[in-house]
């Protein structure tokens, strides 16, 4: 995966004013649809009920600005569409400077910023603009200009399914809801876009792959309430995709079971690709659709592996969350580190040693033949892995016990299966003595 | 609770000359029958046999000194129930000032202390006076007078039951069988009369309450054997009550088994109540009637919530333990945190959220109309709580889980019941997908 | 056990040349078994098929040197038997300087060290020498003798039984396959011996002891090869014992397990030996016959306790590994280590105390008459100990819940015992109060 196309989707797809329905969504849907084809874009009524849920009415907005007395627009929605509170109802009239304050929001701490700010379940209007601009729009009267509807539509979101060779799933899900922002949220469809075309591009899939591109809480409340017998049925594993696109940190957020096979393959990726140096959160931390995925008695193994979380880096869900935090080489970063959680997945195995005691390693050619302070560990490694090869425990247990990335292991795995030293099987066999 | 009402009854009691048996006990009883009318006071002969004890003869003490040779009573019981060590044998004789000495007990380092010296169980006498005063006292002849009897009688104990909802139990245990000490040991008996009052006076009580009023060691044994069934049948939780009316600190002291109900109930009580700051001793810091109630076999689930514990604090058994260490706002303290022990006992619940994937708060005006700093962490309390509410946990458990006080959440917990979001259950009902 | 005998041994041994087979080993075992008349000398035909491996052809070495064109011999193996590499194949040639320095080891960091190299199952020879030496050699010619054989013969191993009260069995195993060198590996021999003495002479043992003297590795998987049946339905604990011999340090290295009852014992008994001042290595540091003995499926209950372990000292696999490491001390305190662990084993036992609640000690005389600082603590632990003999609990568990010596606590149970307050059983049977 070029990391270079991942970026460019993302630029692609920044202006598109997303919200929880209408346009901006389908856009987006659409968009992905041209590069993965087989993406099934659905639709769901305003008014559809979904557990405790209503699918609200969809909305649209056609224009909307703050005007001067002498017609200038002085904030536009034309220029970022974070100046208009998401779901704002229609207004048009003019107001003095004082009686539009209290429709206007910013950031006393961030005066360059514009906050992104929604209100999708009560009915309002408001402005968001940078703090400086705020303190300097003088006295006068202004125009108000909110051109939106309200109306019943649909709620849109998009799913593609990868079969495998077994009718378990793995589930990725992201969100399309939020307006002009990188990290969060373009980095997760981006990056989940690229995950899919590698799946689609692999010769063999284990495991049938779940993809779905949904507006946040209310999308994933509506897609649980539709397939939540399937999903319970066949997913054993997954990863809500968010926040996966800047430079600084990786992170971890665990599902609310805490040790599911997303969470040990979670934190073992982390822990290998990134020599430790992550970010734990723990689940009081959650924010995002693993909300709905882990709700009690929903309870689907999913976790999420992220760069630097939403809420906890300074350009969170204002204008500044734009290309200068995300990167092709964060995208890139993050994109690796979830090929290699879905790798682990995929390859996790029992694994048992076919002979009792160690093997004869040495008339089979498997020691290095030069010998050197490299061969040296891949051979304690390779010790290491037989030693704990009794049918009982998977590769990704054996790594955790061995202190040994997964995907090392994986090639001395192959080594010895193919001298008939390991079998590998997908349930556990105990090795015992004969007795 | 009138925290001056404890204080004025430690006060009361204070000079009454409690021992193992005999009219202090019995005097201390019937003070506090009259706080509390329905106290049953119990006798059971000297010679009764109570698994591997015997109730000894009970001891009498009329008058006790050490005189001069001009008659000045130099030592003398009248002033300081301390000074005879208890149970001494009757002694009317004259003693050479180096004789006396082996008859004497002060401690060096404390040397303004009289220290607190029994001898139940081995027939002996012996005076105990400040280290100064022990130094002082001349050459010369001295007479000793110890007029005591130790005859087959009685030991008292008091045993008040308020009958609950459900005949399971929690057991309160005190002692009386100190003389003049303070913090070790009236606070016990009257933080222990305090929660009875509350109690009674309580408008509905799930559990039914045993509080017993005994001598420590031998009280305790001769209670279990005669109610040991019953206790090990009904008895879910309860506290030995000492050491709980000064200042300095909180401590905990687990039962034997260290994770019953108690133990939980105890430690999440005093996290919360003393935002973390109170001592953590082992079950081999024991010292105190749980080494009956928690002994194999017995293991009652008890544990213990003090103040400064015995053997911890430097007046501990001397004349020093006085109310310059107990006060009113010490005992007022400890009171609260057995009272809020109690109510988490008596509200813990299983809880389980009645609709699948987080519910929609908003519409049922769940979110606080203003926001704030407070009221964000309310929020955040509240959806913390309801993604635990599986069915297969407590309050209590997600108490300690989101790390958030019980008493607070226990006001969500009745909201979101009002709103018919969250079901009740006194046994687990785990939430399930359909399927 | 003098230590002295363990050193004296472990001198008259030195200068033995052992190896995987032939007459070395033998010699040894020969000496070994003129102090145990009982020990059983095995031997196993070359080509023998045990598990994955083969027995080797018997290596027999008469003679080997570099000699100068003069005929002094520069390298000698009848100075040191370290300076032929192990399963060197004969050779008799000239070569020059420059062609001898490919068969030449020495180690630059330790210049007067003589390495210890073998070449087991690779036809090769070459000589180990000190760097210093090797530096020193001038240009020139050298006349290259090795005088061996490498022939079908047999492997030798050594086996004592001393059958105990069942036929449950402690296995002790160690290694005597490495030429002059005292910590690895003489001191493992010596002590064992000493073991198996004062095993002897004991008036009653519980368990059966299978002590057994093998080459590492192949020894042990011919051995386990021949009787995995037996060991894994008798052995319920045991030690290999390698690297006792020196005063630096104690060491534990678990079982693949990691919590077996030789574990368990191993750490009790360093921790209060040493006064917690012992190094605790992984299952991922071994390196001796735990590798077989702990294999998958074979899953013997083996630990080690060692002093300095193999591959942690300076002197580990050089000429420097001598009796200025091993000393009769040294010796002694891994003796006695052992000695210990094999007691503890021996002598534990679940605990049920007799009465309900605490026992009246007084009236048994079971406190101190004398108090002071050294009975308050022993009237604490005893009070401990009866406060965890529940029936369901083990001495060994017992003195690691109240962290006292098992063998203090023992001298204790004894007198409890003696006075009827404790039952000792080889089974749970947990104390319970009537019901």
């Amino acid at each position: 995966m070029n990391p270079d196309n991942m970026f460019e989707w993302a630029n692609d797809l920044f202006y598109i004013n997303r919200s929880l329905t209408g346009d901006g969504v389908r856009k987006t849907l659409l968009y992905l649809k041209n590069i993965l084809p087989d993406l099934l874009i659905h639709e769901v009524p305003s008014g559809t009920v979904a557990f405790d849920w209503t699918v609200p009415d969809e909305w649209t907005i056609r224009d909307a600005y703050i005007a001067d007395e002498d017609g200038n627009r002085v904030v536009d929605f034309r220029t970022n569409n974070l100046h208009v509170v998401g779901y704002s109802e229609p207004v048009d009239c003019w107001l003095e400077r004082d009686e539009l304050e209290q429709y206007l929001h910013s950031l006393p701490d961030q005066p360059e910023a514009i906050p992104y700010v929604t209100s999708y379940y009560k009915r309002q209007w408001g402005f968001c603009l940078t703090h400086h601009q705020r303190l300097s729009l003088p006295q006068g009267r202004y125009h108000i200009v909110i051109d939106t509807d309200l109306k019943p539509g649909v709620l849109n979101y998009a799913e593609l399914i990868l079969h495998g060779e077994t009718q378990k799933e793995v589930l990725l899900s992201t969100y399309i809801c939020h307006p002009s922002m990188a990290n969060n949220e373009l980095s997760g469809p981006v990056v989940t876009t690229a995950l899919a075309l590698w799946l689609q591009r692999l010769e063999r899939r284990l495991y049938t792959y779940r993809i779905v591109f949904i507006p946040e809480t209310i999308g994933s409340i509506v897609y649980l309430s539709k397939n939540i017998d399937q999903l319970k049925r066949q997913v054993i594993a997954g990863f809500n995709i968010t926040c996966i696109g800047d430079d600084r940190c990786y992170s971890y957020l665990p599902s609310r079971n805490g040790s599911t096979l997303s969470d040990q393959v979670a934190l073992h990726v982390l822990l290998h690709h990134t020599d430790n140096n992550f970010k734990c959160y723990s689940w009081l931390d959650r924010g995002s659709d693993e909300r709905q995925y882990c709700a009690p008695g929903v309870d689907l193994p999913i976790a999420t592996i992220m760069r630097s979380k939403y809420g906890e880096y300074p350009e969170y869900h204002t204008s500044l969350d734009n290309f200068d935090v995300v990167t092709p080489s964060g995208l890139e970063g993050g994109f690796i580190a979830l090929r290699r959680a879905i790798e682990v997945i995929e390859q996790n195995i029992y694994l048992k040693i076919t002979v009792f005691c160690e093997p004869q390693l040495g008339k089979r050619g498997l020691y290095p033949s030069l010998s050197s302070k490299v061969s040296g560990e891949q051979v304690r490694a390779m010790m290491n892995l037989i030693s704990f090869c009794d049918g009982s425990r998977t590769l990704l247990e054996i790594a955790d016990l061995i202190e040994e990335p997964f995907w090392d292991l994986k090639i001395i795995v192959e080594k010895l299966v193919a001298h008939g030293l390991l079998e590998k099987s997908h349930i556990a066999t105990p090795q015992t003595a004969y007795l």
